[in-house]
């Protein structure tokens, strides 16, 4: 059921600059030593949170990355379900690779559906602007 | 997002059970190749299966295992509360471990707590006999 680090660290990167004043730049320095992630691992993340059109990048000296839409426009499903790339839950959700022998009968598939889209349902009801109702209290603990 | 081996196992286990005749007891082995899965991961499972008082275990020559509650009386939520042992969805559910440091006021916790309540809203409601109605076709497949 866990999350992926990569999400996981998506979800922070995205809270960390949902409190930063607008047209802050954050230095990505800042956010590797911050989180504690390497810069490798904190470069992929921005590159593919920059292709999902959630955050931008100026580069130059004193460049940096900040939000490219509104926390309030940024839906925490969407989110989730963008970077968590796998949400097979069990074998039979991949038809391709499937070995279970049931699968053609077997109910688990659609009942697992609809908890996962209950789940969903939930996430898609929240945007990074809930996430940050407490932003003053977010940036003393992250500056 | 994916559940553990352990407990898609555990599931297959429950619903091959299920569709056999009552009283009719299943020898391991023929359990260990229908799913392809070793004896030593397969004994595992099923101690601990009859721990949680769900299979029933008869040694000898003509021993197996059986069912040890009614299919309808098997929840499917319950099953796997219990064998997927870690339903930490982010690092600060564990709050022992957890590094994070932006978890004191951030509201990721609640919002996945609510998540994950919808998710196994949906699996209380069914039980291993809503897996096998279809249990002609499943010993068709299975035997």
């Amino acid at each position: 059921m866990r999350l992926t680090t990569y999400t996981d660290y998506s979800l922070r990167i995205l809270i960390y600059l949902g409190t930063q004043p607008e047209k802050q730049l954050t230095n990505i320095k800042k956010l590797s030593e911050l989180f504690n992630i390497s810069n490798n691992h904190l470069s992929k993340i921005i590159f593919d949170l920059g292709k999902l059109g959630l955050i931008g990048t100026t580069r130059g000296r004193n460049g940096g990355i900040q939000l490219a839409k509104r926390p309030i426009d940024i839906n925490l499903g969407y989110v989730i379900r963008e970077t968590e790339k796998n949400l097979d839950i069990v074998e039979c959700f991949d038809e391709k690779n499937n070995t279970c022998k049931i699968s053609s009968c077997c109910r688990l598939k659609p009942i697992f559906k609809e908890a996962l889209d209950a789940y969903f349902k939930v996430l898609d009801s929240y945007t990074l602007n809930d996430l940050i109702h407490n932003a003053k209290a977010l940036n003393a603990l992250l500056n």
